[in-house]
C-alpha cells in the first residue's frame, strides 16, 4: 500500500542509541485518522523495547505509546474526528474487531492479540509498528481518542499508558467513595494510581519503602503513607485494603502486602511481570478470601472513560517535558527513578536539527 | 458453668488412635440448641488435626465439623429450632457476631477469630471445643442450619464442609448459566464441586491427572474430563476457564491451571494453604487480568442458602457408612485417597460398647 516519510527517533540495535530517522506510515484508509504528534510520554516499556529487554523486538524500533496531538487529516469513512482536533493514541492501535473481547470493549485482551502501538505487526502495511517518538501516526479511528480541552495537553500524554493502566483496575474492582485503596511504589504509574484513586473518592495509602515522600504522596493524593520497611507500620494496616494496586516493575515479595488486605480484597500487579519470588503464600488468601491479580492497560471505551474523567477533575500527570534529542539520557535518569513523575517529549524539537 | 457428659471419640496423642472418651458439653444456655449427632462426615482436617499437622492441636482432641442430627432441647430464646427439627453444624459454632465481617454473613472471616467445631474455644466453657465424633454437641442457634427433610440425611453431612467450601466461591465468583467451570481434583471437595456447578447450569470440566475417572466425573455432573498430564489435552482448554475451583489438598504447580483460565477468570484454591511452588508466574496474569485466589468454608446464611439449593436440586454427597470404631481405618485409607467421595459415621454405632 502507498505509504509517506516522516521523521523519527528510534535505534538500530539494543546497545544502540536512539537517533533520528525516516520510517513510513501508512496513506490514511477511510477509516483513519492522521495526526501530528504534538506530546509523547516516555513510559518503561519503550526502554525495555528499545535495548531489546523482553526478546522480540524488531529492529529499527520506534517507542512511544502515550501520544498526544492534532488530526491532521482523516478518512472518508471516520466519523469521531475531523482535521484540527485533538486526538489520543495509547499502547494499541488494532485489534481483531471480531472477538468477544474486542465485542466487549476489552481490545487489550483481544483473542487474537491486539496490535502494540509499536512492535506490533501492521495489518495494513504487514510491517512491524512505530510508536509516538515520531512527527505522525495514522490510526484507525476505533483506537484514537478524544483529549478534554481544558487539560494541560503535555500532562494528558501519560494518562495513554500510566493512566489507564492504574484506571482500568480501580474500575474493573470497583473503588469508589470510601474503598480503602493502598498503592505500591511511587512512580509513573503509582503517582497516577494516587490521583485516580483520590477522584473516585477512595481513603488512599501509598507504601514506600523509603521515608521522605510523605510530603509529594500527599499532595498526589494520599491520605497515608506507610513506610513498608517499618514493620510497626506494616502492623498497623493489617487487613484493611480492599484493593491493592501494585506499580513495581521489578521483582518483589508481594506477601506483606497480602496481610494488608481486607478479606476479599484483591493486590492487582500492574508493573511486574514474572515469577513471583519469594513464593506467595496461599494460606492468607483462603483464610481471608484474597485474591492477586493482574491487570493489563484498559480498553478503548474504557480509556475514553478515563481521560473524560480526568477533564471533569482537571487531573493530568505531573511531567518533566524533555526534547526528542534528550531520549538517551533521559532513560538513563529513568532507570534510577530520576523523574517526577513522566517524562514527556515535546515532539516540535524532532523539527530542530538532530 | 454447668455441664455434662457425653461419650466421644478422640485422641490424647498425635500418635495415639482415637479411641473412646467421655468429654463435656455445657448446658444449653437460653441461646443454645442442644443436637443428638446421627452423622459426621469424616473431613481431612479431622485427621490433620487429630495428627497435629498443623500445629496447635489441643488434647483430647475431638474432630467432627460434618454434624447431623436432631434437636433434643432447645434454649428459652431459640425461635428457629424446636425438638425434634432436623439439624446441622459445619465448622463454627460461634464468632463475635458484633465485627463488619460477622454483621455482613461473612462468621468465616470474623475479625475477631470464628469459633471452631473443634479445637476452637468455647466462649462459655472457656476450654477447647470438641467435635462431632460425640453422642450431642450443645450449639449457638445462630450457627445451627435447618436441614432440607427430602434429602438422605447421611449424605447432607459432608455437605458442611465440603459443600459450603465449594459453593461459597462458585457464588462468590458468580458461577451461572453459561459459566465455564473447571475442578481441579476428584476427592471429597472436588466431587461437591461438580455436583453444585453443575446444578448452577455452568459447563463444568474436571481436571485429574489419572485417567479413568471419566465416567464417575460425568455422573456427578462434569461435561468434559482434561487430563492434565497430557499436553494437548491442556492446550485445548487454553484461556477457556471463568472460574476453577482448586481442591487439591497439597503444594502443586498452579501455573497450568492459569493458562487455561479466561481472560479475567480466577482460580480459587480451596484446599491447600502454604507456598505456592513451583512459582506462580504474574505474566500471564497481567496478561490477562486473572487472578489467584483462596476461599474459606462460607457464611452460615450462605451455607443455609447452600442446603436449601441442595434440597431443590435433590444434591448430596455420596459417601460410605462407617461405624464410629472404625475410625483409623477411614483415616489410613482416606490418605491413599481409597474413599469415594466421604466417609461418614453412623453415630449411632457410638452406643455401642467400642
Amino acid at each position: 500500500m502507498s505509504a509517506y516519510h516522516v521523521k523519527a527517533f528510534g535505534t538500530e540495535a539494543p546497545e544502540a542509541d536512539l537517533k533520528q530517522m525516516d520510517i513510513e506510515r501508512r496513506e490514511t484508509t477511510p477509516k483513519d485518522v492522521e495526526i501530528e504528534i504534538l506530546y509523547c510520554g516516555v513510559c518503561h516499556s519503550d526502554l525495555h523495547t528499545a535495548r531489546n529487554d523482553w526478546g522480540g523486538t524488531i529492529y529499527p524500533a520506534v517507542p512511544g505509546h502515550e501520544i498526544v496531538g492534532r488530526v491532521t487529516k482523516v478518512g472518508r469513512e471516520v466519523t469521531k474526528f475531523k482535521a484540527g482536533d485533538l486526538a489520543a493514541v495509547g499502547c494499541m492501535v488494532d485489534s481483531c474487531m471480531t472477538c468477544e473481547s474486542c465485542k466487549n470493549d476489552l481490545e487489550q485482551y483481544c483473542l487474537n492479540g491486539f496490535t502494540g502501538t509499536y512492535n506490533g505487526k501492521d495489518k495494513h502495511s504487514g510491517i512491524q509498528t512505530f510508536g509516538g517518538y515520531s512527527e505522525k501516526v495514522v490510526v484507525d479511528e476505533h483506537f484514537v481518542l478524544k483529549v478534554p480541552d481544558n487539560l494541560d495537553l503535555p500532562g494528558v500524554a501519560p494518562l495513554l499508558c500510566a493512566g489507564i493502566t492504574t484506571w482500568s483496575p480501580l474500575r474493573h474492582w470497583k473503588v469508589g467513595k470510601g474503598s480503602k485503596v493502598a498503592v505500591v511504589g511511587l512512580g509513573g504509574l503509582g503517582h497516577m494510581a494516587l490521583k485516580l484513586a483520590h477522584a473516585l473518592e477512595a481513603e488512599v495509602t501509598l507504601f514506600s519503602r523509603t521515608p521522605g515522600k510523605a510530603e509529594d504522596a500527599k499532595r498526589l493524593g494520599a491520605d497515608h503513607v506507610i513506610i513498608s520497611t517499618e514493620d510497626a507500620q506494616m502492623q498497623s494496616v493489617k487487613g484493611k485494603f480492599d484493593v491493592i494496586i501494585d506499580t513495581v516493575p521489578y521483582v518483589h515479595d508481594v506477601n506483606p502486602y497480602v496481610a494488608t488486605l481486607h478479606h476479599s480484597g484483591t493486590l492487582v500487579l500492574v508493573g511486574y511481570l514474572g515469577d513471583l519470588t519469594p513464593m506467595l503464600n496461599s494460606a492468607p488468601m483462603v483464610i481471608g478470601r484474597k485474591a492477586v491479580a493482574g491487570s493489563l492497560i484498559g480498553g478503548i471505551a474504557e480509556t475514553q472513560e478515563m481521560l473524560d474523567f480526568c477533564g471533569e477533575h482537571h487531573i493530568v500527570s505531573d511531567i518533566e517535558i524533555i526534547k526528542m534529542q534528550d531520549i538517551n539520557k533521559a532513560y538513563e535518569r529513568m532507570l534510577k527513578s530520576d523523574v517526577k513523575y513522566r517524562f514527556v517529549i515535546d515532539m516540535a524539537s524532532l523539527k530542530y536539527k538532530s
